[in-house]
């Protein structure tokens, strides 16, 4: 009898998520049925996405439920198996969920786990990551904004997962990519590793006049994954004809769920009339079609070494989990963020 | 010799635009000289954005210097000219400027002056309105957002000149057309001469539950022009795919140039993101090959009867402009706002 430890969602967090907002619960699992696969979950995937998952605002999927194990998104490996497209062995990535074993059935998942090839043509980690979900969102972006050469992007969260895929990226294309992160050494690190032209460091007092200096001909992508003033000041800096592919705004996620409380809105909207400039809001989910195109591109930089990955992986098991997401917002990580459960 | 009277714009409102920040001064015109035409001007436009224009924000176009006269939109009659593409009796429209006389040159105007048909195949002041800037304007938001048969589409100022004209454009492409509007007369209106399915009273306590009601299925293309608290709430309820064509943002024009201080920013962004929205800003001016095409459709709906056109003119004259234009911020008019400067 296998025991499985799983973090189940109590309530909703009002903040930062924590103590009593999830518990770690032990349940033994039954005999599988025909049609199940029993995935024992190797690393788990940290995503800003998390916090809204937690909540119950409007988002692009339903709240996880309370008392559900909590959404996440991880690499396993198949342990037991009663279905065919699964065999044991096979690594698999997807919804594992916040839990050391997933039972892998067609009804219970929210989407189907991706059986990955074998052998693996990369690191591991790398399909949660440059390879995975994170690198193909930095991708979608940055194509969606059509960058070109000589655009000026702005990428907050610069060093993050997905930031730190679309810098590159934007250079592959020829642009000059300005990086926003939290502290000098990321900022130094956004420039000497990853290639930035410049970047900007918000938890500087000047970092409006950083940002303006390291932008003098305005901007004309903005890759946003953080909301907030930054990404107001951004707004009042666009050019004629700019787009902003918004990633995400992990300014906010811990204000979801506080009775409508907001930590203060973007007041330069108005710049996208006077400069006829557009907002469009995606999701990679929504791209899946573009998954074989953007892990080929990915992987083909990667083996050119023309890709540099950065991952921070925590040792600490299942029990880590809830702690290390809150790092997240912190901005304790640099790059990929993920959680080793088991080896 | 010509006395001309016209508002110079003295020093950059506070607010809305008061006493002392333009100044009506008498002068006297000199003899045209070769190139130059004298216009005399009929019919002066008040568009929300000449507020933009007496501001020194980060605009789509330069700001009025000051002392300049003031920027504006008119019709008038060619009254004396030394220029073959204007003759004398022809009807002009364009830049004309707050003032009785334009004249007319390549190297003072912002734009060339538009000479109208002879004769005019509608009212002269539609010119200004739904056959005109507005029209077009509310004919390309519109568009741009790929407004489709089964849309819900919301529309701010839905009783504006702008608003009027984009709720019936919905309409005859199938859509459901929900207006918003201040107060139970303009609402009453919307529904029963403009052909809004619903029109919501922002001035009521209730709008917020109102407008939920009005979109039950949510809400797929935003027709934008106020921005504030209204958007703000409608973009928590757009749908996934939603579009918003952002045109104005009167709600907060008349906070340009206080030194930043904003009425309050704009909290549901993010909701881009949940629903993969899309906000694009616009401008007629970027969009002058659509002027025919645009004209035609609006001037074809005229003609059958399938466009219910509103105009408040003031009389007054020409001292009534700089008032007059503080109606369109107290939502006084109803459709198109002119001022009779001259018959």
């Amino acid at each position: 009898m296998t025991v499985n430890r799983a973090w189940r969602l109590r309530r909703r967090p009002q903040g930062t998520a924590a103590a009593g907002d999830l518990d770690l619960v032990e349940e033994e699992l039954g005999e599988l049925a025909d049609g199940q696969a029993l995935v024992k979950t190797k690393l788990l995937s940290l995503d800003p996405t998390n916090r809204i998952w937690m909540s119950d605002i409007r988002g692009y999927m339903p709240p996880v439920p309370i008392d559900a194990v909590m959404r996440g998104i991880g690499i396993g490996e198949v342990v037991e198996s009663r279905r065919d497209d699964m065999p044991v062995g096979a690594t698999v990535s997807g919804f594992l969920g916040w839990q050391e074993y997933c039972l892998a059935d067609d009804a219970q998942l929210l989407a189907p786990l991706t059986v990955l090839p074998d052998p693996l043509p990369g690191p591991e980690s790398a399909f949660l990551g440059a390879l995975g979900h994170t690198g193909v969102t930095a991708y979608v972006g940055i194509d969606l904004a059509g960058v070109a050469e000589g655009d000026t992007v702005v990428i907050s969260a610069a060093c993050g997962a997905v930031g730190s895929v679309a810098g590159q990226i934007a250079k592959q294309r020829g642009a000059r990519a300005v990086g926003i992160a939290g502290g000098p050494e990321k900022c130094e690190h956004a420039v000497s590793a990853l290639g930035y032209d410049a970047c900007v460091d918000h938890r500087a007092s000047d970092w409006r006049a950083q940002l303006d200096a390291a932008t003098p001909d305005g901007i004309d992508v903005d890759f946003e994954n953080v909301g907030g003033p930054i990404m107001d000041h951004v707004l009042g800096r666009l050019n004629i004809g700019a787009r902003v592919s918004l990633c995400g705004m992990i300014a906010e996620y811990n204000t979801y769920n506080e009775g409508g409380e907001h930590a203060g809105g973007l007041t330069n909207i108005g710049q996208l009339i006077m400069q006829r400039a557009t907002i469009r809001g995606f999701l990679v989910l929504d791209h899946g079609d573009r998954f074989p195109e953007a892990m080929a591109y990915l992987g083909g930089l990667l083996g050119e070494g023309k890709l540099h990955y950065d991952e921070t992986i925590r040792d600490g098991g299942i029990e880590a989990v809830p702690t290390v997401l809150n790092e997240l917002f912190e901005g304790a990580n640099l790059g990929k963020l993920l959680v080793r459960v088991s080896d």
